[in-house]
């Protein structure tokens, strides 16, 4: 690690050692780390993300072999389409879907190893359904570092054996509420000396902060007025946050854009606290939604997102089952893929738009955070048009179409 | 397009019109564009791939709103454990999993709808069992132009499903010959006055090569002895060699890589005839392999392929299927979960090491071609560490674990 950085809780403001294998402060809070001589750090030319970005990285150095060659993804003007039914002038989006595990995690899983490496580990653990357990085992088998992945009984069998293919060992807890089970697992990380990576950990803000310098090059220096995230743990729109507040600490921009937090209606931790001007994460629990990779209940360091959220005027909007599957083919009908997780930011925007709450005229930046593929057995829920038809009759049923063009 | 184009086929050199809608001469030989000016051809800067090598493309101008954000892919070092596997000193892959679409196809799908829109074309269309079907549905999707595809009727729902989210039409065609449907339907393209594209057509092809011009601005101009790719429908290896051929046309390069064709041995038309020193295909049928990606059996233009293996060295080798799901599996316990087809060629280039036919020192670059997630059902063959353990047994279990590291 480098020298002038220090590791803080984000609420108390008390320093911990980067040895420490617990992500959060013993309150609860999140950590955060701090990076000194930010007034001098500056944006430089190279192929890596850790080279472009080394002034703002907690690591002297990221050695290339860990890396599986994340980052540097697209970002996309929307089309007309997608324009008319958000109601807005000027949308991007930033396709995290072309990460090599096919989800911003990569991102953070790069750090994570790379602090694992810096502390000498050789085994990390991570709690997940998802892109998270699929993307550390990815990392891990890269690197050369076990991994161990704890997952909910529910879990499908493919998800299960995309993350085993790495080599990881993943252990089915059998237990019947998925939160708790989180919370019992993660309190055992100092019991086992062993570092229990969570999609909210200070490591891995580190690695999804260089999104933002990325879509500062992207957009030719130009600042979003708005960045909408579907936000479950909340690491991700942490991470996105600070890499622009390091860029105005560096003096390299002087506006900050305003974070907005998309969450599915039946599982809405954050934005309910906003919307019902609480201080504090409203905690769910047995709930369904088909937004799978946004379960998290009660997102441990929620209530610092919900301060941020205040103090910086960020907008935070629920999504209804109804409008995530019409918002993942309407996206998918633009071209794009996506898992409905990242889907909610699509509606959400719609909605805050439609509230008054954002002007027509403003930039807008949605992340599509994981690929579609990722969770098939939603494609029942849309319609498509696929037809049976006898070699003898392509012909003639070709032609009808062609004619009603 | 430009005006110092030709359109010409590849062995008898005779020249057609861009208007054809078939994507081969009458006597099966592939078309391909020649580009002139050829010599005064510079790689530009830019942040598209079109505006970079605009010098080396047929269009005059490929328009921004037809882009999903293709290319860009990251070219990794192989690590220790696969550099042990193969028995090589120096391997690269290109994650050609890392496009819109999570394949290679996408840059071939943008050539495609450009050339739709210059021949104000307002319906495309494929046939396909996977990745070409899925990456044609959304740049029809994005750019507004209708798709068909034409499928087998073995193809698995979520396959047909991923295309239909998109908006395509997709056919499902009930015949008991895939090979023999497939030049069925490609023969009703001129009747129909329908552009049905194929894995390789002429307009794919310059997509395609653009991938060369990429890995030799990431190589840092440096030119790899070899390039390993799955090969099927032979537009792929075609484009990329084609884009080496063309930098050096333009006096860029001085030195050609060689290609090295790997295919399932249970579907080798293009090996077997480099093998058996035949100069045609020898036609597969009824087969079946777990690389479902490399499932053409006869393919149209595969002679003109194994004249240039012939002509420049060209290296070729089958794999078993037991070497394929062993390949597969190194390469995710290397972090990268590809389908079947794409793990093809780590073993062809074993198998050729071992051989004596390459040599220990040679630089090899191998594409990953498409996302494991592409074909869950193969996950079955694998093996994975997956216990059950109830919350009171985690700390014993993971400290059993940590005990044995």
């Amino acid at each position: 690690m480098k020298k002038n950085i220090k590791l803080v809780s984000t609420i108390s403001n008390q320093e911990y050692p980067f040895e420490r294998i617990e992500e959060f402060a013993e309150n609860g809070e999140s950590l955060e780390v701090e990076i000194g001589n930010l007034e001098k750090a500056q944006i430089k030319k190279g192929k890596f993300l850790w080279e472009r970005y080394s002034d703002f990285l907690p690591f002297s150095k990221i050695d290339e072999s860990i890396s599986l060659g994340e980052g540097n993804s697209a970002l996309v003007k929307a089309d007309k389409k997608l324009l008319r039914f958000v109601g807005l002038d000027n949308l991007y989006l930033k396709n995290e879907t072309q990460n090599p595990t096919w989800s911003f995690k990569d991102r953070g899983s790069l750090t994570c190893i790379a602090m694992a490496k810096e502390m000498n580990e050789s085994v990390t653990a991570t709690i997940s359904t998802g892109n998270m357990g699929n993307s550390i085992s990815a990392y891990g088998a890269k690197s050369g570092i076990k991994v161990i992945v704890f997952v909910p009984e529910f879990t499908p069998k493919e998800k299960v054996m995309a993350m085993g293919i790495h080599g990881a060992t993943v252990m089915k807890i059998i237990t019947p509420d998925y939160s708790e089970m989180k919370k019992n697992v993660l309190s055992l990380a100092k019991k086992l000396d062993l570092r229990i990576v969570s999609g909210n950990g200070p490591i891995r803000v580190e690695g999804y902060k260089m999104t933002s310098f990325e879509m500062f090059e992207q957009m030719e220096k130009e600042i979003p007025d708005y960045i909408a995230i579907p936000t479950s743990a909340c690491g991700h729109i942490r991470g996105i946050f600070k890499g622009y507040q390091e860029l105005k600490q560096a003096g390299i921009i002087s506006k900050l854009p305003k974070m907005i937090i998309a969450q599915a209606h039946n599982n809405s931790p954050i934005v309910s606290a906003i919307k019902q001007g609480k201080k504090q994460v409203v905690p769910f629990s047995n709930f369904h939604t088909v937004a799978e990779a946004l379960t998290t209940g009660n997102p441990m360091g929620g209530d610092e997102i919900i301060d941020k959220a205040n103090k910086y005027g960020w907008l935070a909007e629920d999504v209804s089952e109804k409008e995530i599957i019409k918002s993942q083919k309407r996206l998918a009908e633009s071209g794009y893929f996506v898992e409905p997780a990242s889907a909610t930011s699509l509606y959400a925007i719609k909605k805050l738009l439609e509230a008054g709450k954002i002007e027509k005229g403003s930039s807008i930046i949605m992340i599509l955070t994981g690929s579609g593929l990722k969770d098939s057995k939603v494609l029942k829920y849309h319609k498509a048009d696929i037809r049976e038809v006898k070699l003898e009759k392509v012909e003639s049923t070709v032609s009808e179409i062609l004619l009603a063009k």
